[in-house]
C-alpha cells in the first residue's frame, strides 16, 4: 500500500514567522500574510490569538488534517493550539478529530472577575482550567502538565496501532513557555534552573514517545519531526527562557536568534540515523512533505509556500529556495542561500525598550538591532550567515560580493511581492466578551462565567 | 607495569588565562601569576611572547617533560611554543626531545630590515621562516602548514611506537590563529569561510592522529586529550575567528567567551565514549593528571594548582574546586561552582575601541563589559552560569542568593589571596635586538640577519 503511517510529535515550527502565525503557517503550508494570519492594525507588528482576539483561523484555509482525512488519517492535536479560541476555530471544527489540550498560552493565574482562566478541553468539552483543574504551583513552577501531555500522546499512539489506523499526532505542549514549569520529578535537577528542567523533562518526553513507538512495533512506519516555532524568548529573563547561542536577539524579532531552529527528523530505516541536512527548511515544507508522505497532492488552487523535504530527508539532495521572513504585514528580510538581506530592520521601540522590555539583552548591533522601525529597501544589509552567523558585519555596499548578491536577491523579492495577494487579516479586532468566559461543557462544570458586554476595538500590538 | 604511554596533542589549555600565559600554565602546573608569565608594566593586561620579548619561562620553573623524562619518557612538541624565542628558553632547554615548529606566532610576512620573519625549528636548528621556506599564501590563505605539522606528529608516534617508548606528543598547532591558513585541498570546503575551512583541516587532522594509534594498536594504552588555549578572538572579525556562542566577548577578555573552551578526553578501554562530565577544569590540570597516569608525583616545594582529573575521567566524579581568572597581575574574577564573581570588570579601553578594537562585538552588558577597569571588589559582581551562561544578569545584590554566594565567595578569594606569592614577572622587557635575527642554524641557511644595537624598553601592554 501506499498509504505511510504519520506520527508527529512537537511544538512544530521553524523560520520565519511567530507563535500563532507559525502555527498557522505549519497547518496550512501557507505564509501568514497569505493565510490571514496577521495584523494590519499598525506596520510591522508580530500578532497572536491572545483571550480578547475575535478572529482566528480563516474557513478558506485548508487546515493539514483536513486533507489526510481523505487518506483515512485519524488525526490528535495534544497541547496547545492558538489558532483561535471561539467556537468556530477549535480543532475538532478544522480536521482534527481529537483534541487534549489548551486553546491559548497558560498565562495566569487571573481573577476571574476580570478575565477567565485558559480552559483546557478534551476533544469539544472543557474539563477544567488553567490554575484551577490543572495545577501550576507559581511559586515553585511545579505541574504536571507535561506528563499529562505525554500521557495523552502515548495513549492515542496505543489505540491508532491497536486499530491498524493510520494517524497523525500533532503534540504540541506548551512547556518551556513562561511562567515555566516542570513536575516534581524534574525540578532542580537540570544545571540550568527551571527552564533547564522544562527542556530536560520534554526531552524525557521525547524519549518515550520514540521508545513507545519503537515498543509498538510502528518505528519502521512512523515518521517524526522535532522543531519548535521561535528562538528563545529571551525578554523572560534568564529564569524563564534559553539561549539562542551565536544568533541575535530572540523571539519576536526577524534576527536569527528569533527565527532558526533546530529540527530533527527520525524514520528507522528511511532516514540514516546521524546525518545532516543543510537544506534550508520551514514549517510550512511539514504540510507539503506530509501530504507526500501520505500519497495526497497539496492544494491546486492556492498558493502553497512549503516544499516537499522528502528528497532531503531520504537521499540528504538539497534545492535552492528563498525564505521570506515576516513580521505581520511587512517582509523584513529574506534569506537566499547563505546570504540574508534585511529590508527592514527592528528590535522593538524606544518606549518599550526604556520600560525594561528587551528582545536582545546584552547585544547591540549598530545599525542593525535598530530601535525604530528603519528601511532599507534602496539598499538593504546583506550578511553571510556562513561567515557571520551573529549578524554583526554587514557586507560592504562597495563590494563585489555585494553586489552580485543583491541582483540575484532583488529578482526573487520582485517576484515574490508580485505575485503576492495579501490574505484578509484576522488578528484585527479584540473584544473582552470573546474571552473564555463559558467555553462548551462549562456547565457541567459548573464553571461558566458571565461575560461582559461586547466592545469590540482595534488591538494593540505594541511590537 | 605501573607506565601508561601518553600520547597528547592539541593547542591546548582551558580556562583562566591567554596565550603565551595558558601554555606556561599548561606545562608547569601553576598559574601564571606563580609562574612568572605576566606583566606588572601597567595594571591587569595580557602579556605574551612577540618577537621583542626579552623574557621566556623561568629555569626556576619545572616543565612537564622535565618530571616525564624521570619515568623515561620522550617528548616533543610540533608547532607554537610561545614562552621565549631566545636560545635559552627554547624546548629542547626545557625537556622536551625533540621539537618542529616555531617560538612565536606566524603573523607576518615582514620587511625584514625592520623585523625578521618567524623561524622554524627542527630541533635546535631553524630549518625555514615562515611565509619564506614555509609559504603563507596571504591573499589566497593557503598554506600547508597544519599538514606538515600533521605528518610530523603521526612520524614521531610511529618512531616510538617501533621503538616500544613512551612518550609525551604536545601537538600544537597555530591554525585558526590570524591571519588563518588552510591548504588547497580544505581552502572553500566549508560553510564558514577560510575560518572554517581552517577548523575543518584541525579536525581531518584529530581524526588522522586517533586513526593513527588505533592502526599502531596503541590506542588502548594512549590517553589524548583536546581543547583550546583561549575563546574566539573575536576581534579579528568573522573572516579570521570563529564564534563563542552563547558566551560573552571572547580572547583577551576574563568573561567566559574569552575563557570556556571545549574538551575531549579519549582513551578506548578507560574513558567511556559518549559520557559527559561537568568537572570544572583548566589546563593547568593536565600537568597533575599526566603525571599520576605516569604514576609520577607534581613538585612537592611549590603551589601546584592543576588538579588531577582522573577520578573525573575513569569514573566521571566531581571534585568542587575555585579557577580563578587573571588578566595580567589582577585576579578579575573567580569560578565557585555554578557561580562566578567578577572583582574586576574591563574589555578594552575606550583608546583602543575609537580605534576599533573591540574585544566584544555586537555585545554591550550595561555595568559589565566596561571599558574602563572598574573595581568591583567591595561588592563584586555575581552570576549564576547555569541560568545566565552569557553573564548578561548579575545577581541583585539585595538577594539571599547574594548573600550566600558572597559569603562562601569571600573565604576562598582570601583565602587564595593570603597564600599567594606572585613570582617574579618574565614580560616587563622588550628590545628588538633579541628578535628572531640569527636563530641558530642560519649560518647554515645563509639567513642570518644582523640585529640592530640593544636599547631596552618597558613593553606595552595596551590591554
Amino acid at each position: 500500500t501506499r498509504t505511510t503511517d504519520l506520527g508527529w510529535f512537537t511544538p512544530l515550527t521553524c523560520l520565519s514567522f511567530l507563535y500563532s502565525p507559525a502555527r498557522a503557517a505549519l497547518l496550512t503550508g501557507r505564509l501568514p500574510i497569505r493565510n490571514g494570519f496577521y495584523t494590519t492594525n499598525a506596520h510591522a507588528r508580530n500578532a497572536y490569538t491572545p483571550q480578547e482576539i475575535v478572529g482566528g483561523i480563516s474557513k478558506e484555509e485548508i487546515l493539514l488534517p483536513e486533507i489526510l482525512k481523505k487518506r483515512g488519517y485519524v488525526s490528535k492535536i495534544v497541547g496547545k493550539w492558538h489558532l483561535g479560541h471561539r467556537e468556530q476555530y477549535l480543532p475538532l471544527e478544522r480536521g482534527f478529530d481529537q483534541w487534549f489540550g489548551s486553546p491559548n498560552c497558560h498565562f495566569g493565574p487571573y481573577n476571574t472577575s476580570y478575565r477567565p482562566n485558559i480552559p483546557v478541553y478534551n476533544n469539544s468539552e472543557m474539563i477544567g482550567r488553567y490554575y484551577e483543574e490543572f495545577e501550576i504551583d507559581e511559586r515553585t513552577g511545579e505541574s504536571n502538565l507535561t506528563q499529562i501531555y505525554l500521557q495523552e500522546g502515548l495513549d492515542f499512539i496505543f489505540q491508532q496501532t491497536l486499530a491498524r489506523q493510520p494517524f497523525f499526532l500533532y503534540w504540541a505542549p506548551d512547556a518551556t513557555h513562561a511562567p515555566v514549569y516542570a513536575s516534581k520529578h524534574f525540578l532542580g535537577k537540570s544545571q540550568r534552573g527551571r527552564y533547564g528542567d522544562a527542556v530536560m523533562e520534554l526531552d524525557y518526553s521525547v524519549g518515550q514517545i520514540l521508545a513507545w513507538l519503537v515498543t509498538l512495533g510502528i518505528d519502521k512506519n512512523t515518521f517524526v519531526f522535532f522543531t519548535s516555532d521561535n528562538g528563545a524568548a529571551l525578554m523572560s529573563g534568564p529564569k524563564q527562557s534559553g539561549s539562542n547561542g551565536p544568533f541575535l536577539c530572540g523571539k519576536e524579532t526577524t534576527f536569527e536568534g528569533g527565527m532558526r531552529e533546530p529540527a530533527i527528523a527520525w524514520w528507522p530505516g528511511h532516514i540514516p540515523a546521524g546525518t545532516v541536512s543543510y537544506q534550508l527548511g520551514s514549517v510550512m515544507d511539514l504540510f507539503t512533505t506530509s501530504l507526500t508522505l501520505a500519497g495526497l497532492a497539496a492544494p491546486f488552487d492556492r498558493v502553497i509556500d512549503g516544499l516537499d523535504l522528502t528528497p532531503s530527508l531520504f537521499n540528504n539532495s538539497m534545492t535552492d529556495r528563498p525564505i521570506f521572513y515576516y513580521r505581520g504585514n511587512q517582509m523584513m528580510a529574506v534569506r537566499v542561500g547563505p546570504y540574508k538581506a534585511h529590508y527592514w530592520t527592528w528590535s522593538n521601540s524606544w518606549e518599550e525598550f526604556n520600560k525594561g522590555i528587551n528582545f536582545c539583552p546584552g547585544q547591540e548591533v549598530t545599525g542593525v538591532t535598530t530601535h525604530t522601525q528603519q528601511e532599507h529597501t534602496m539598499q538593504p544589509l546583506i550578511i553571510h550567515l556562513g561567515r557571520d552567523p551573529g549578524e554583526k558585519y554587514p557586507i560592504s555596499v562597495l563590494s563585489k560580493e555585494y553586489q552580485t548578491v543583491l541582483s540575484r536577491v532583488t529578482l526573487i523579492v520582485e517576484e515574490h511581492q508580485k505575485t503576492l495577494v495579501p490574505g484578509q487579516p484576522q488578528l484585527n479586532m479584540c473584544d473582552l466578551a470573546v474571552m473564555n468566559w463559558a467555553p462548551p461543557g462549562c456547565e457541567r462544570l459548573g464553571k461558566c462565567l458571565k461575560p461582559p458586554q461586547s466592545q469590540p476595538w482595534k488591538c494593540d500590538w505594541p511590537h
